[in-house]
């Protein structure tokens, strides 16, 4: 009888989501013990309606390219999942021979996990259900980081650098970039690491403070006394002292309210109080599919997760996620172990008080020196003239 | 007495703008018969002001830097320049030994660059000012493109390609991404280079078109029905028969009305109309900031248009531009040479018929064989899974 693995990815990609994939794909054929691989067509649904895509033929060339490609090569969802349906999904399994299950994904697809195995270990199954953690936002428990942060925050460092080079070459005006994570400011903090290339962004809001507009335009007012060109980096998520979004909802469907883009609100705040230009910019998906960012310990990391997670389900694992516990900031060392799903299910991690400055319009030394290892590399060299070096 | 050489930056900056000094400054140095190198700091402004950055001392890794900085290394202007302000320049001129002026900017500063030559020829001055070209918009007339275009191009098509590979991961929904370009389509135009590695967008709407609400709906209403995800890349200069902006003003100030995001506009569209999910991406001066998506051949060009002007002045020519010709496109073949200021002097260039398809979503081979080799290498190899390869 076949003994076959099946891979599932859950939620909004990364930079290096496939890298994970192609990790996991990896350990399966040289585990020789793995029959067929499969990737659920569209995450869990995908499952549910058998879709199931065979990876067996491609060749190694082939399948390095999933280290350079964004999204996910099996597709993925954000589908709710009810018990009945984990119920569904043991025969299906059965049916294909499955004995080795790998979720990818964030805090939601770790619930997934942990409740698949739980169905299947109730029914006596011997199906081994791993979890490998992804986020760009790092919002996932326990693990010191999750795949997927490490090239967001390089892609916002990287932008927010390229950004401050063009907004210092300009006459007086204001700039806001709209960074990802809701609820957990990581990646809009990671812009700081911009500053230790000389140009970094000036104020950084996140979504762990309440956002306060008057001391916003303060901020920007008293900047502008001392240079011409001010870049802000702002969480998608700010909200008020009462938790409701900064930004005012557009228009309701009958599903939901939409909000405009807090990059143009902010902006829109400059021109209106302080007769400053400004103008929003909102990079969006483009920060977690980003290949020419792509941080390459982020990359490693991704690929080791999905190796272990396939070693630890083959050697009969289950219900637990690959984590990772920071050793060493200078030189960065990591040492990933296995953790058991409930630690990690449906918990938020947002950023620590000792990360955010005191004023909240900022990080602090302890995050760049946290951050830092994980964008990979340093951001390039650029050349920075002495504007008023005078004449000869 | 000193031969002196100044170089004047106009309007918004490229990520090949400083490639441009490079080329100027080396062969200044290389001439043997410059004594003093100059750039102005923040533009026109900056000579009338006597703020004069020296450029003379720094090493070649330093200058070599130039290359790879994105914004203005001397900084740059939008001013309004006015006949008094020409005539205040040639005593200032001739105050520091300046000899030769070099401008690089776009079709106003083009202008600018015109007007001082005649007005130093007037007054007898021997001062011999030549004009290099720069625009992301590339609508600068006679030259076949314009160095900063390339670059833009490079930066548009590989974050369509990004963005499509992971818009296709999920289930249905539609992205917009805004591009620069308010009355010229040709970045815009260039997010459909991605779809020669598969990953291209869906529909492409430019500025030479009026936008139709009911024909934008239509189009994705009809595509919906053939695949899941959708990715559309607008103009930020879109607007209707009537020549009005396709969005409404948010606010107005005594200076200028302000408009929301196209992006966020037509994403907004699709949910009320169509009820499905949609959501706006604006990456902005990312776009004209992006280093990583730099185009070889753009660099490679800007840096030749620096190096001409610079020679062109030493040798006595004034009031002209560095244009490219397109002597053949595959292999991608350009001679640059000299034009008249007078023939590009405010002429603003946007896409020929020949380049637009025909229903006005899209762009025509034409296009493509002519922006191909502009964006300098191939885009990225990506993996493309057989997704319903269905089980063994």
């Amino acid at each position: 009888m076949d003994n076959n693995l099946l891979i599932i990815h859950g939620g909004g990609p990364t930079a290096v989501l496939n890298a994970s994939l192609y990790g996991a794909v990896l350990a399966a054929k040289k585990s020789g013990c793995v029959d067929h691989i499969y990737g659920a067509n569209n995450g869990t649904g995908g499952l549910l309606r058998e879709e199931l895509i065979c990876l067996d033929d491609y060749s190694p060339e082939q399948l390095k390219l999933l280290t350079v490609t964004p999204g996910s090569a099996i597709g993925t969802s954000r589908d709710a999942i009810w018990q009945e349906d984990y119920d569904a999904m043991v025969p299906i399994l059965e049916k294909h021979h499955i004995r080795y299950v790998l979720f990818n994904g964030g805090n939601g697809t770790m619930d997934t996990c942990g409740k698949l195995h739980k169905t299947c270990a109730a029914s006596g199954k011997e199906i081994c259900v791993m979890g490998i953690p992804k986020t760009t936002d790092n919002d996932i428990a326990v693990t010191d980081h999750s795949p997927g942060f490490g090239s967001a925050a390089r892609f916002m460092a990287a932008s927010a650098q390229e950004l401050c080079a063009d907004v210092r070459s300009l006459p007086i005006h204001v700039v806001v970039m709209e960074a990802s994570g809701r609820n957990a400011g990581w990646i809009t903090a990671a812009a700081a690491l911009a500053g230790e290339k000389g140009y970094g962004p000036d104020l950084i809001y996140l979504p762990e403070r309440a956002f306060d507009e008057d001391a916003f335009i303060r901020d920007v007012e008293e900047l502008l006394k001392q240079k011409s060109g001010i870049v802000v980096v702002a969480s998608e998520g700010l909200h008020d002292a009462q938790g409701n979004p900064v930004v005012k909802p557009i228009f309701k469907t009958e599903r939901a309210t939409y909000f405009g883009d807090v990059s143009s609100h902010l902006a829109n705040l400059v021109i209106d109080r302080l007769g400053y230009k400004a103008r929003g910019e909102k990079p969006g998906l483009l920060g977690r599919a980003s290949i020419a960012w792509q941080s390459p310990v982020d990359r490693d990391e991704a690929i080791l997760a999905g190796e272990m997670a396939c070693e630890a389900a083959i050697r009969g694992e289950s219900g637990k996620m690959v984590a990772f516990r920071r050793v060493s900031d200078e030189p960065y060392q990591m040492t990933p172990f296995l953790v058991d799903i409930d630690e990690v299910m449906m918990y938020e991690r947002t950023m620590p008080d000792e990360f955010i400055n005191a004023r909240g319009n900022g990080v602090t030394d302890a995050f760049l020196k946290w951050c830092r290892p994980l964008i990979g590399e340093p951001l390039p060299d650029m050349i920075s003239f002495n504007r008023m070096s005078g004449r000869k």
